[in-house]
């Protein structure tokens, strides 16, 4: 597929979710790489470059698009020549697709060995990464509990139910209000994440906090499954996770509101939890303390600090 | 109206909430003392006592119900002769009658001088006495602003922003989940309780006990507006609130539960707030601090704790 | 003295300090019982009742004054003609005499049993009770070291160093931020109150809250030492207290602050530590817990919450 | 059997325990004013005064012995003449011993009340009174386990596990230091007490305040189940309970410790819990918070603050 | 020595103990690698690789000994013919049994440097490396007291003692139960470590978790020395260190055992401090937060999680 | 400028700050580079190494200047020969003065992203980057309300007030006591750093625990802006940051102290706030957990632990 055939794929959400974006972006810039038929290596980066940006420019607030990106790009950093560059593109290409593509399964292979036969698991939302732990758990024949949410608004609790039910865990289903009634018989919680910052904070859905927080007061472990291209590397120059207030007709019948004048509805679609209310985050490269997310993005996405000066502050300056 | 009517009506529901039955039974028990036509002192006591035992078998679990019994009672333990204890029993009785009465409009005049210009107070469910604080600051001039929950699952929230609306309040309405996300801009926590322990624990609404969590993890004030007839003697004794889980068609469509068979639907209706996280519990009496709840129950409801031994334990004993 | 003259004096500030204004009012009342010369127990009850009302006007926020007042008047309940009320207001203002001026002398005592040889101490600001407290121990030849905070912005720790330092007392002298990095080494901490609300909280000197969190984290006893007619019986009606802010210049040179005019000073004279940092509060009447403050303005000094609204609410209504 | 007799074996411990203490003394000062032959109401109560102060010499640190003394004396003070004083001093020894009888199995009654059918329960040491909660809940079919510890130095556990095997109630045996390693999976702690003072703080065996620590940190309720007779009054006027230091050799074996010159054993046999980490005190007059037990000092036991500074304080000063 | 003979002394527990171990099997690779007479790398590669599974069979749940065989194999990884590649093996073979011979001594000095004169030290279990900071710090001529616990059920602390009272430490010997009563008047924490997973969980002797806690509540330093040879690197794919249960009869007499049916010893030998309680972990490359273990085990055992991937998973899936 | 001139001002304190100092050295060693005449490597080296072994004995005890000299040093590692070596040096030199000089700049970018419009922001003491983060955000056209304290004993807080001031920043003025008054407004507190130690403890102005405890008592952000030459890299090798304790008359006026023998001013001038009250630290090199101290020092000032042991601890062994 061509380039701007993804891209316009992405922006008008034909493809959408975090990892499917992920993936057309970065199969997206393999394709790319092998159309270019000089020999310059200068224009092979600069014509790289120029679809970097217009992948990036489909959707400017996504996490995942970002690390893709950034991923398939910093390969070619040290190639000599075209060839080399594209040889480069190509592998780290193939490496982000069969590592994202895989990302949910290893998560839920690591993530079942936190489960022991016997355990009583409490989830929140309808988070792949962390059903995942759960199914696996529940596949390598550990007997277990389950108490899932009903997720107001949007009542996304259906859906990890109906999940639960179908692959025959038992399952016990309550508002969100009822959380704190039941964590002292609860060993475990995992939920998954939207987006995981520069110090470990976990942006997740509304309600995820306070469910921390109950289970931190109960010494209970919380755990978070999460994709490590949901780590948002500009949280290292201090960008906040905007946190999105989704239409108010979620919450409250407009025929109703329109009757209140004085009513005004409130509806954030996330929370922010701190990273001293989690006990591990388990991503797809492995189990790490939530504040080892600056590593990750460093490390294993490949967003150094120096590099952002490099490219966005330092080059500024030097041209004053 | 005869005391056998009054029973009838409390037990048919035909009389309910807690401050209706109580105020039944007091002015039955008033009424039915009139109605004694003998002198003997002794006859009396056991013609009252008789009532009184009609009345407390009408709902075993009511906790406002023993309260105002006990409370017409005790009055005439010191009365020498039959018109005495006549007398003594009716002024208690109408003491009784216009105290609760009262008790909203007095908790609403005390909890509203907690309540300052520019406050921003959050309040869960659809308390009458929570309620009372907020509008009677209102009505005062302050300006405020509310923020108030959906209260799943049976959406109390709704009867809650419609009273604010109509009192022109200007009102935040947000899904339960999302109280921490706003803590950090409230002042004020206020909510009613169905009942309130002898270690000052407070039993009320599912989702109470993760606000006042989230409130004290934020440093924010938690106050709770009750009734004394909502204190629980009997937990003197060790007994325990018991929690009611209601129907599961509230939280989950039976048509769906079907479908589901590994699904069990939990719904408590009522959770606990132990003491540490409640700042001060507002009464018609005056504000204390949540363990003076001891004292509420021997000083002003009169359940003394010798008293319990003397009626329900020491009698027992002194026979074996 | 005549009651007028008495009520001029403290209006006028000439009599001032919490101690030596309740004193004052308790014995012109006293004074003034003598002077009536009637015998009708109605006209008594009315001539004293406006004396009070005429000592009460004088400081309308004061804490030791109503409490006072409230103890002589309360005395002459049961009278039933006028030398038995005389007599009883004799007794009970001799009593709050004598208690009143060796309260300072008996918390001293109290407090003193928890100071244990080889004690570090640490106190704030300038409380005659909390350095008699110190002192005493001092006195009974226990060896201690005493950490004194600086007390900005008026500085009363030096008079605090100077009392100790004539005693022979070894004591350190710190700014008020360096609290925390001592008070690993404390065992105590004893400061005065200038109030004491219904629910346990202490008001004093603005810095005490921070000193109290900073003893909480590091599991260190933390003693109130305060006269019980410091206890504030109107929170009970959810009165708060006022929290003075005083002139800037205590804090900011004048001459200075002419020179910012986008900067504005806040002085706050007292802050409020909750009662769930305070380990105990020493009384003349014994050590108590926080919470237990009810019971002192109860019991000790007569203001039953029932009795407020028989005084304040409930003869309002009656007359509706 | 006479004062004298009586006041001999509590002295040379032929009488000793709380409970058989605080009986001989209160059974001993009953016979004592049967044995009065004068009618002089003075001489009476100088006579009894005697013979309270021969019983408390026996055991100046006993915390039973002045509250049995105490409650018998307290009764006398209204009798108008001797045979009154006589019958009143009869009456109040014949309720103390009767409640302190059956202390143990009405704390059994309300305690089990707290227990569940299912639960999980742990206990220190060997407390009559915490077992007492245990077994009556299991004796009423309730389904318990238990974890005991083993409390070293002396190893009271063994006594624990053995009258817990004997009921038949499933138990496990651990080391003290491995409670936090299981209190998640325990529901409730019951402990005993060896005295509570005013302010609530629990003195028992060594270790009981580390599990209070681990179960409040878990969110564990913690119950202490104590006699009203083991509230230490004196504590009122800031008396600390001495923690007695027992000999080294339950710690080391002598001639081991020989060869350590270096080494000092440390041996305390009590520790104090602070009363934030327990949730209800369980006595024979009713579940309280801790806080309470300044009302159960004053109102059951009759200590209350003025009168100690009428008997203690007050009296020296008006000599003056 | 022949690495047969070494792998079968490991596995006879003819050499044991973590640093022992680690330093037998990094000393067989080194050995066994000069044997290998080809010249062909794959073959040579083949050749160590049996080896070092060889050697990772003996003891599949030891800690220390996978890290040596990591350390060793890994350094062979960019050699480009097998003289090369027996010096690198050589190399790093020599650099580990160095730094693990030393890192008691390293780990001594710089824990001492946490030490001041005059502080009050507190210990748990025998650990040679919290010992060696105390014991250095106490040869710095530092003045240290020590208290020391006794370490049920196999009474390691006399080993302590002793070692301390031969060093002439001031030394206090109390039982594990006393932790908390002491704790105020300690100014650091130091203890040993079995293992240290990927988040910075502690597995030390049961016991030190409770320690931690108490040590956090009094706000006193806790300080864990371990040599990174202790960190577990298979934590991060989630692996838990299995908390090993040691025979009953170390805590009950099994003669007594027999007597009680109802009566199961649980005996874990370990237990689980959190990240949170722990201020520092000390290792012989220096003193780092405990969070920071992942870099430990990636960047100085060399156990990233890529790599993990590429052995365990990637190659798995890659075969598919 | 020759080295020897440097190093004698920064001797003289001609040359203070943290900042300036260090670029100062950096400087100086590019200069000094550039004199060398040989064309050997190991005479270069040796060179270089005297010159800054020279600045380093300057001022011993500065955190900065040893991060300045290590980073220009270690850039000459690599190179083969002189020629080489001076380019590696000067582009270190030149890249260490851009960053150094740019860093509050930058610093002040980053934290303004933190800082939203209608932000109440705390801040103590005058710190440079603190102030950069304020006043940024107030130049990006945020409405901001400061609250500066007044910084006992020196009163930087009176520098503070005037550069906020001066650049039209609404702010208040408050003594260092009534910060916990006031901490419920404040939405973020912002303060700069003296030394970052290893585990991201902050060294800062004496007060800055206090606030941060006050802070994380009421959920209030805490960030920290610091250089990263401030961090501190002997921390790593448990070297204790000294708490300087300044003159006693900057709390007592030396007059009055003469009159007092038994006082002791204590002075310290910095205090310690634990890793866990901070949120986040903004470096030039971007926003980071403060536990990832360690990775600042290891991989941006060079500083990793086998470093330490190759230059002070491993030769002196090797050459035992």
């Amino acid at each position: 597929m061509l380039l701007n055939e993804t891209a316009e794929q992405i922006r008008s959400m034909e493809i959408r979710g975090a990892g499917r974006i992920a993936r057309a972006a970065a199969a997206a810039l393999k394709d790319h790489a092998e159309t270019f038929e000089g020999s310059d290596i200068r224009s092979f980066r600069h014509f790289m470059g120029e679809a970097a940006c217009t992948l990036l420019a489909t959707r400017p607030t996504a996490v995942s698009l970002p690390n893709a990106v950034r991923f398939v790009m910093k390969a070619m950093e040290g190639a000599g020549n075209v060839p080399e560059a594209q040889a480069a593109i190509r592998r780290a290409a193939d490496s982000f697709l069969l590592s994202s593509k895989h990302a949910i399964e290893w998560i839920g292979e690591i993530g079942a060995r936190h489960i022991s036969d016997g355990d009583v698991v409490l989830t929140h939302c309808n988070s792949e990464a962390a059903l995942a732990c759960i199914l696996t758990a529940h596949r390598q024949g550990k007997d277990l509990e389950v108490f899932a949410t009903e997720v107001r608004p949007r009542n996304q609790g259906i859906l990890t139910i109906r999940a639960l039910n179908d692959a025959g865990v038992k399952t016990n289903y309550i508002v969100d209000s009822a959380v704190r009634s039941f964590i002292n018989d609860v060993d475990l919680v995992v939920t998954g994440a939207d987006a995981v910052t520069v110090n470990g904070a976990v942006v997740n859905k509304i309600g995820t906090s306070q469910i921390a927080l109950a289970a931190h007061e109960a010494r209970t472990t919380m755990l978070v499954a999460a994709e490590t291209y949901k780590f948002a590397p500009r949280s290292i120059l201090g960008e906040r996770i905007e946190i999105e207030e989704r239409q108010t007709d979620e919450v409250l019948d407009p025929a109703v509101a329109a009757t209140l004048p004085h009513v005004r509805v409130r509806n954030p679609a996330f929370d922010v939890t701190p990273a001293r209310y989690v006990d591990e985050i388990v991503t797809e490269m492995g189990a790490i303390p939530p504040t080892m997310a600056y590593i990750i993005i460093r490390d294993h996405l490949g967003w150094g600090i120096e590099e952002f000066h490099k490219n966005f502050e330092f080059n500024e300056r030097m041209q004053e």
